[in-house]
C-alpha cells in the first residue's frame, strides 16, 4: 500500500535514505539453486555509483553490498535474500540552508504536505541514492535471467539533451561514463556536458533498454500487460517523464497496414510492437524508451516558498548530476530485470505446463 | 497474480469476452454511503459505446449495466459492487475464419502460446469491448472523486494521425464524435476518416487527459508513484504505446532551468510536472497524455501463419474501429479516476490524520 | 483490502447480498484447458444448498449458477470465470422489524457501526448466502486439484453440539442429511435436531476436513505458512470461532517423544503434525477441525439495542438453521480446496524446476 | 507470494535465517510523526529474548536491534521502517550432524522437499529465531496502538501442558520467567520444567492474549475477517497448532441462547464472540488463545531418514527451548498488534469519514 515494495511473485521491498544510516533491501520469491554472492551484485552497483567520471554526482560511496540472508554455502535457498549497503560520505550539513525551504522540481513540497514532516537531508528518501538498491535487487533477477532463462538485457543513453545517439555499437556502452552506443560521439557528449556543468544548468535525455531472449508468453494480459508493468517500473524511476514501448509515440501518425508486424514461419518481419501484443510478449526485442527530466539542482537562483509559505530564493550547492539521465541506464535495465523476472515466475504459476501446437516463431537465445 | 484486478485499496476485478455471455466486474472498497444508481455509470458508457458514429465500429451495444450488488435504498453499503453488461449483438461466424490463423497486430499469437488455447472470436478477452468494465467501474469512482472530493476528470483527443488538435474549447469535447477540443477542426476530423476508411487503413492517436482539484500528497513515493501507476493504467488499455506526465518526451531537451515549475505564495508558476513531483501530487492539474497505435484489423492482407506455424494471408473483414483512438477518451478517464481513488484512499489510511505547517498553495475545487 | 478477495495465485473476488439480485464471483488464475461447465459447480451448490432437509433453512433458492466468461468449447482458457446465482426466494418484508434493532451474536451491530450504514435484509452481505460463492469457486479449485494433482478433500460432521461422531463411513457422508460420517448415528441426530428446534434453540458443531494426495512442498513457510492460509480460510467462514490443524489444541498436552511423527523410508509413522511441518505440507493427509458457534437467530427473546442505543427485545422468526454447522461441510472443503490450488501454483511459481534428491515418502495418489 | 511479507496496509518483510549473519526486517506503512528510537522496540526484544532463565535455550544473543531508516529526528517521517539485529551467538558446528538426516517434528524434511535445498544450520529460516523481527516489528505497532488508539495488548501463558493457569494477576505477568499470570503457581511450574529437562522430554502449552481498547469497525467481514486475518497472524508462529476467538472450541456444545451476547446502552453483557461479529471488531475485549505443540528438538532418539531416504536415528543436542509456548507471549501479542494496526489502517482507508447514527455502546479506553 505504501509502495515501498515491487512486483508480485518476485518481489523487492526497499528502505534507506540519502543520509539515514543505511540502504536496505529484501529480494523474496528468489527461486533456490542460483548460485550467488555479493560480486554478482557489486558489478551492477558499480555501474551506477557516483563518483566515476567528473559529469556526475562527485559523492564518494563505494556502495559495498552485504548479503545477509537467503544465499547458503553460495547458493540461493528460496528463503528471502536481504541486501544492505551503508552511507559513508553522508555530510547532513550541505543541507541545513534547505531544512525550511522547498526546492523547486524536486520532492520536498510534496513531501512535506503528504506526511507533514521530512527528511530534508539530500531529499531523504526522494533521493535517487535510493535506486541502488533497485540495481542491486536487479542484479539478482538478471543473473537469473542470463543463466536460466537465457534472457540478456542492454540499456542506453539514447539522446542527451539535443544530441540524438544511434545505437551503432550497444556491446560498447560500458566502455565509455555515458552508456553511449556510438562511441564517435563521446567527446562530444563531454563538451556538451562541461558546457552545460560550466553555465550551472542541467538537461534531460533518453534512454532506451532492450531485452533479448525473452520467452513468448509473459504478460497478464488486461491490467498487467507486460508493458503496463514495465511503464510501471519505469515511470516510477525518479525523474521520468514519459514511457514507450516499440514505435511509442511514433504509432500516432503510423497507418495500421505499416504498423502492424507480419507473421512468418521464421518470425516477425518488423518490431513496431516492441515485442508486446495484448500485453503479452511476443518473444522479438522487448524494446523501451524512457524520457528523463533535467536536475532541478541547480546553482542558478530560483523562486519558491518556505515551511510557512512565504517567498523565498532558492540557490542548490552541493553535489548534484546535472544529468541524472548519465547513470540512469543501470536503473533502467534493473527496473527491466526485476519486471521480467516477475512475469517469468507469473507466467509459470498459471500456465507451467501448457503446450501450444504452434510453433514459437521467435528464435529463443 | 493473472492480473485482472485492477488497484489496491478501491479495487476493480473484471472478466468477460468479446463474443461471451457477459463482461462483469466487482468494485471493491467503495466508502459507504455515496449515492448510486445504474444511469449514473450509463451515462458513460454511452460515451464509450460502440456504433455512435459511422467512423466507430458498427456492433449495435445497448451496454446496459446492472447493480447485482452493494447498493441498498439509492446509496453505497461500503460492500463490493458487482456490475454485469450482457453481450447482445454477438456474432460469433464473423470470426470462423480466424480460428486457426493469427491476425498480425492483435493477440491471437500471443494468447495461444501464453494458454495454449484461446477464444477466437472477436479477440476473445483481448478485444476493446472489455474497456466497457473499466468505464463502469470508474464512473463510480468518478462520482464520488467529484462529489466527496471536488475532484473533476476531461479527457480529449489530441492528436488524429497527422492532425494536432488544440484544446481550445475542453468543455465542448462530449458534442462531438470525435471528443475533440477544437469544434471547428471536426469537419477535418470527418473528411480524414472517411478518406481513411474508404482506403481501408486505420491511424494512430494521442488522447489528453486532465484532472482538476487533485488533493495534494496523492501518491506512494517509490515504486507507487503516482504517475508510476498512471502509467500502468494508461498502458493497460489496448493499443497504448507510450505515456506521458507532464512535459513528457519533450523535457528530455529542456534545461534544468526552464524546466522546474517555481513555488511562489499562490501557485506554481508553471506545470511542467504535470502535477506530480517525487510520484506525489503537487496540487496542480495532473496531465497525462498516452500514444495509441493504429488498429490492425483491416481489410488490407496482410502475411501471416496459422495455427501449425504454415504462412497464410490474412483479411479482416467485420465491424471494426478504424481508430481506436476515437473511443479512447472515456477509458483513459476512467482509468485515471482508478488510479486517483485508490490513492485518495491508500493515502488516508496511512496520513488521514496529518497536519502540515505548510499551507497549501494550490486552489482547490 | 476491503477483502472481497481471496487468494494470490487462484483468486476469488466475491459480491452478493442475501436479498438484493444476485451472488456473483470472479475466479481469476485458473490454469487454462480443464474441461468445465455449470454442472460441474452445480454439485457442489446442490450439497450446501438450503431447503435440503427439515434441519436447515427453508428457504428455496435453485441456486443455479450460470458462467459468464473464462471456457470457451467446454475448456477454461486462462481468463478469469464469472460465475452469476440469482437470488429467487428473497423476502424483504421477513425483515423490517429487524431494520432498527440489532440481533444479539448477528454482525448488525458492528456493520453498522463501521460503515454507517446497512442493509438490514437476512443480514445482507453477513448471511450465510455469501458462501455459496465459495463453494462454487471452491468447485472449479476441486475438480483440477482432482484431476491434475490426484488430491481429494472430504469432510463430514464430526460433533453436533454434545453428540461426538467418529469418522467410521466417510465415504457415506453424502447419504445423509448431516454430512455425518457415522451412518448408525444418523436418527439419533435427527432426534435430537428435532427436539432442539422444538425448544426454539440452536447448538453448535464441528466439521472436520480431509485432503488427500496433497504434493510435499505446500505453504509459505514464515507468514503465509500452509496452515496460516488454511486458517485464514477457514475462520473467514461465517460462525466459525476455532481452527485446529492435526492434534490442535490435544498438543499442548503432549510430550514432544509423543507428538513429533517419526520418519521412515516408507512414509511417517502417525499424524500429529495434521500434514504440515514447518508450513510447508508433508505429503501426508492434511487435516483440519474448526468449531462453529450456535446460531443467534432464535425465537427466543433476548435483550439488545435499536439504532438509537434505546433497550430493546429481539425475537428473530423467518427461515433459520439451529445448527450451522450442518451445511458447513462443502463450504470447509470448498476453503480447503481453494487454498490448496492457491499454494498449488503459488509452489509452482517458485519452485517450478526444483529436483531433490530425496524420495517422497509419502504415497501420492 | 514467497510469504515473507505480512499486512497489507502497515505491512512487515523479514528474512534472516538462525545462524546466518543477521535477522532484518522492513516496516512500510507506519503513519509519520510518531516518536521512535531503538529503546521503544528493545523492549520487547528483551521480553522475548533467549537465555533469560534454566528453562529456555541458552543461547546468548544480545538481540540488539538497529534502525536503519524512516526515523528522523526522533520521529517516523512515514518511509519504510528498515530494522536489523546481528547474530552473534551462532554456533554452525553444533549442526553438522543434521545436515544429512531429518528430524522428526521440524521443517527439516518439507524445506528440503519443497526448495531441493535447505540451510540445515538450527533450522535456518524455520528457526524461532526469525520472530525476532515479528517482535520488532510488533513493537512499532503496539507503540502507534497505545499512543493514537489507546489500545493495549497483554497476553499470558494459560496452560503449561497438563497444568492450567488463571489470568489471576494479569498485570504481573512480567515479573516471572513464564509470563505466568498467577503468581502462586510459579514454583509449581519451575519444578515441572526442570523435571521435563531432566527428561530429557518437552511439552506443550496454551497462550491467551487479550486486547483492549480496540476501536469497533475493524475487520474486513468476508475473507479478510478480522479474525480470520488474527488466525493467519497466530497459526503462522512457529508450532502454533490451533486458533481460537472468545469462546471458541467450547462454541460447540454451547446453546444459541447461552453463546449469543446480549446488547445493552451501556454494552454487551456477555464476550462469547471474543470481541468479533460478522469478522468486525465490537470493542470489546479481544480475547484469542493459541496452542503450542510440545518441541520436537530432544536428545531422547527417535527414527527417521536421511537425505537420500535411508533409515536413520535422530538425537538432538545442543540449545533448546523444552516448551516453545514459554517464550510464545510476546511473540503473539506482536502478531496481534500487527493484525490490529493493519486493520486500523485499513479501516481508516474505506470508512475514514463514517459517522454512525448509533451510540458506541463499549468505552474506548
Amino acid at each position: 500500500m505504501s509502495g515501498n515494495t515491487f512486483g508480485r511473485a518476485f518481489t523487492v521491498t526497499s528502505c534507506g535514505e540519502s543520509h539515514g544510516p543505511a540502504l536496505a533491501c529484501i529480494v523474496d520469491g528468489c527461486p533456490p539453486g542460483l548460485a550467488l554472492a555479493e560480486p554478482d551484485i557489486q558489478h551492477d552497483l558499480e555501474r551506477r555509483r557516483p563518483g566515476r567520471s567528473r559529469h556526475v554526482s562527485q559523492r564518494r560511496e563505494p556502495d559495498s553490498v552485504r548479503i545477509l540472508s537467503g544465499v547458503f554455502e553460495g547458493k540461493t535457498t528460496g528463503t528471502p535474500i536481504g541486501l544492505v549497503i551503508e552511507n559513508e560520505d553522508a555530510r547532513e550539513r550541505d543541507y541545513d540552508a534547505l531544512r525550511d525551504r522547498f526546492r523547486p522540481g524536486h520532492a520536498d513540497y510534496t513531501y512535506q504536505q503528504k506526511y507533514g514532516v521530512r527528511d530534508h537531508r539530500g531529499s531523504g528518501r526522494a533521493s535517487a541514492r535510493e535506486t541502488a538498491m533497485r540495481v542491486a535487487a536487479g542484479a539478482i533477477a538478471r543473473k537469473y535471467l542470463r543463466e536460466r532463462v537465457g534472457l540478456s538485457i542492454q540499456g542506453y543513453l539514447a539522446q542527451l539533451g539535443p544530441l540524438v545517439l544511434a545505437p551503432v555499437a550497444i556491446d560498447q556502452v560500458d566502455d565509455n561514463a555515458f552508456f553511449c552506443p556510438d562511441p564517435a560521439r563521446v567527446a562530444e557528449l563531454e563538451a556538451f556536458m562541461d558546457a552545460l556543468r560550466k553555465a550551472g544548468d542541467s538537461v534531460g535525455a533518453r534512454v532506451t533498454v532492450i531485452a533479448r531472449g525473452v520467452p513468448t508468453g509473459l504478460g497478464e494480459p488486461v491490467f498487467d500487460k507486460l508493458d503496463a508493468d514495465i511503464a510501471h517500473a519505469m515511470m516510477g524511476i525518479n525523474a521520468v517523464k514519459g514511457v514507450e514501448i516499440g514505435a511509442g509515440f511514433a504509432s500516432i501518425t503510423q497507418r495500421g497496414s505499416e504498423h502492424r508486424d507480419p507473421l512468418t514461419p521464421t518470425g516477425f518481419t518488423s518490431n513496431n510492437a516492441g515485442g508486446v501484443l495484448g500485453g503479452i510478449s511476443t518473444g522479438q526485442d522487448l524494446v523501451v524508451s524512457i524520457a528523463l527530466k533535467p536536475t532541478s539542482s541547480l546553482r542558478l537562483p530560483v523562486a519558491s516558498i518556505d515551511l510557512e509559505g512565504r517567498p523565498v530564493e532558492v540557490v542548490t550547492t552541493g553535489r548534484h548530476d546535472p544529468c541524472v539521465g548519465l547513470r540512469a541506464t543501470p536503473i533502467a535495465e534493473a527496473m527491466l530485470a526485476l519486471v521480467l523476472m516477475d512475469h517469468f515466475l507469473r507466467q509459470r504459476a498459471q500456465n507451467g505446463d501448457v503446450r501450444s501446437p504452434t510453433p514459437i516463431i521467435t528464435r529463443r537465445m
